[in-house]
């Protein structure tokens, strides 16, 4: 292996003959691989991961102890290099090119070097909107309805016709919750019409009550919402996300521990999520902080891919209605196509929308949708920063979407999930002790499923050139890219056999 | 002025001339600007402003009303067009072009459409950066250690040569704020290797002590520090910003209220600066959720332009260290150049620098600095999100450093400074009553004063091809940017008698 890494380092020209002669030496069928690699999405993806030295390499460490010195590297799962990453497959600097399930924790929609966003951050337009980055609050740009509505907004979900843009997800859903507490508000203080009272503008001032409210927002068991302070007091996946920073006394409800595969426990799912329910609807009667909102994931994922059932979530969005308490469904990890449609809430039929969808992830913006101006604020600069997103990257999410149809990539990925998932169910009933609870099915590619030693598999992954992450305390959680194909899932099946074989 | 407008609508190719032509028909000195167009640093910026229409015109008011169907548009302040921006001067769809002294909230550092930014924006590596976005705490690129070197590090504060990178102002406080909890509750546990307890790691879950720290961040009265959660509870400038929104039991101290000039009121300034440091003092002694830093803005900028000297800063590091608090200083909007230093904070020649400094806005990326390792969480995935910020932007402020060393612009910014603040002292003792309590003397162009009827001031500049700010209640707040000369000052200054004379 040594002497071909160094012929591959000293001769660029021989880097496509090389992968193959390196994956033909691994373990890979290569032709089969050739015939994959044909019909790929990206004709320059290697046909089969390449490896050439561990992972990481001798100069990926190298670029490890560079950085230390003046970044945080202790979180570092790989060293990449994306110059030569390509589609489905992640480069790193000692020429190693593994399969990517991880996708940039699922941020990562269409390939690595995709040649049509490459033309879309090459244009005029990009350009423009990097070196003039407006305060869009104030300054927006004449093209600014344009870009929306031909972007963020031709995705919106059903009855969700507006939207905040914002950076990342945590901010999506903080100002989703700012939205929620001053509409709340709003209504107990009987509509938009009715000014503040001057207790409230002092007490304000002074972080406290009236001005303040008293008012929380109720999150769910094992959720995710993000790490920012607002967000991470709704956040419930894991204490070193929240060890020693303040939260707000908000309350949690029992997400839905339901038994894998669902069709087989139907009765006392149902019951599991009837008894969430119920704990739901206590709390919001109760808690002592009254809820403005319930935010929930359609899929919990940072907190282990956990699912609960279509029923559930009309059953949540008809109690919420009850209550007079907003609905904020949280898409940033499963939206834009991941579970088989553009948004995983579609999945729920509801005919009552959601309040507010928050967005970010895979569609390298940010915001929340919304369902009518009666969710704005009722007086300018109350949901306002300097930014409020950034062009750039609204311009980007369109050409992610111009790619998602062009290749139709969401109905691609629905059916690609359905052969990855029948494929696992396969390694499930010969393997069952290495994949327990396999879950997503009819999810797409949303998939995952449990392992006795996930930290080990994750590693192991790598030396099968795989790179695959985790969720919760014991998931392994696959979130390919929407240009994940069945050649793709057959070297992923194939890997997972020789991972589960080697632990 | 219609006929003109008409022409030049229909006939592009005429507009530079018709931008001379209604120049000279309208109130600038046309002889002048000739000879300082000639030695702007953007020489395709016109010689003055240039004004079509009233501002907003009618394309402009058409863009807002398409725009109010789907995006917030109450606190629209112009529609702009950036396409024909150049330099100094903000565009309209109308054709109007305004001397901008606000700068899209003093973000814009190196004016409109800049050559070189946009060589920058063009390289491969800006488009690698767009279309491969990283996970930077997982999957950093090999380049990054380089890109942070020769960019936000090349300019890092003095003693401060680590960084945690975010995504706007607001995310990169809030981090840091983290970083100081965590900090402490690691000191108060008697250091880095002394493991959570099993009741810290299960009440943190719940959002309860003591795994959820019952700590505080001491900030000032009317400063601000952004309108996330936990940035908000330290943010006291308006009530707009805070009401309705739950916030956290946290201190704040009485910023000195000085009287200007500085120099005439020495003694009662020192005395306002003692009182403040006195009350923090008994703050950081009797909060009953006891501080872990204490965040500052070297000059409280959306709050009103509200200075302290250097000897307040000095003592408050001193306080700060005594009592075993950090010092967060706030320079998301002070930082990169605008005061002639390029971090204000270097005006305190402090001998023991901040803890953490905090930047954005200019840079147009954000994080915060930070004194050493031992200011790191002692476990990875304590300070992590998703993204950590964004190459793209990293080597956009790359660019932003290269512009501002090529053109020497921080010792610009300084003599322009104290160029363009004498011609207002000469407008103060003109009209004091309309240019009250000028300060910033020293502090480049970051220049206030304050007006008793401010709002019809801003409004009112626009009629004389200005775009202005405001700050606090009553401050008119001047944030050109680096690239402003001595004749946009001259232009400044001349119209600023006009808009007095018309209120």
């Amino acid at each position: 292996m040594s002497a071909l890494r160094a012929a591959g380092a000293s001769r660029p020209g021989m880097v496509q003959s090389l992968r193959a002669a390196v994956s033909r030496r691994s373990f890979h069928n290569v032709g089969a691989m050739r015939m994959a690699a044909a019909k790929s999405f990206h004709k320059d993806e290697p046909a089969a991961p390449i490896l050439k030295t561990s992972v990481p390499g001798p100069k990926a460490a190298e670029a490890v102890k560079e950085l230390d010195q003046v970044f945080e590297t202790r979180s570092i799962n790989m060293m990449a290099d994306y110059t030569q990453s390509v589609g489905n497959y992640i480069a790193d600097p000692d020429g190693n090119m593994l399969l990517d399930v991880y996708a940039q924790i699922a941020s990562i929609p269409v390939g690595y070097n995709n040649p049509e966003l490459r033309k879309v951050a090459q244009t005029p337009e990009m350009v423009d909107a990097i070196i003039n980055r407006p305060a869009l609050g104030n300054f927006p740009s004449h093209t600014w309805a344009n870009i929306l509505k031909t972007g963020i907004l031709k995705v919106a979900p059903k009855g969700l016709d507006n939207v905040y843009t914002a950076m990342a997800g945590s901010d999506a859903n903080e100002i989703a919750y700012k939205a929620a507490f001053m509409y709340k508000r709003q209504t107990e203080r009987g509509g938009p019409d009715v000014d503040f009272t001057p207790q409230e503008i002092e007490s304000a001032m002074n972080n406290q009550a009236p001005g303040s409210a008293q008012l929380s927002i109720l999150s769910f068991k094992t959720s995710f919402h993000g790490r920012l302070f607002g967000c991470l007091s709704t956040t419930r996946s894991k204490p070193i996300h929240k060890l020693d920073i303040p939260a707000f006394d908000w309350p949690q409800a029992t997400f839905p521990q339901l038994k894998y595969p669902l069709d087989q426990h139907a009765e006392e799912n149902a019951k599991a999520e009837q008894a969430s329910l119920d704990e739901v609807e206590h709390l919001i009667k109760t808690w002592h902080l009254p809820p403005a909102a319930v935010v929930i994931e359609p899929i919990q994922s940072e907190g282990g891919d956990n699912h609960a059932s279509p029923a559930f979530f009309q059953k949540l969005r008809a109690l919420t209605r009850k209550h007079n308490v907003l609905l904020i469904v949280d898409e940033v990890q499963t939206g834009v196509g991941a579970t088989g449609k553009f948004w995983a809430h579609e999945h729920w039929n509801l005919q009552d929308p959601p309040d507010m969808v928050t967005f970010s992830k895979k569609a390298q913006t940010a915001g929340y949708y919304y369902r009518s101006k009666e969710l704005r604020p009722n007086k300018p600069y109350r949901q306002f920063n300097t930014w409020m997103g950034d062009p750039s990257k609204a311009l980007l999410f369109r050409g992610i979407i111009g790619e998602i149809e062009r290749l139709d990539l969401v109905n691609h990925t629905a059916k690609v999930g359905n052969y990855l998932y029948g494929k696992l169910e396969g390694l499930a009933s010969k393997y069952p002790e290495h994949f327990q609870n396999l879950r997503g099915k009819g999810q797409g590619t949303f998939i995952a499923f449990d392992h006795p030693k996930r930290d080990e598999f994750l590693v192991k992954a790598k030396t099968f050139g795989i790179n695959i992450g985790g969720s919760g305390a014991n998931a392994v959680r696959l979130r390919p890219m929407l240009t994940f194909q069945e050649h793709h899932a057959d070297i992923l099946i194939e890997a997972l056999e020789k991972i589960v074989k080697a632990l």
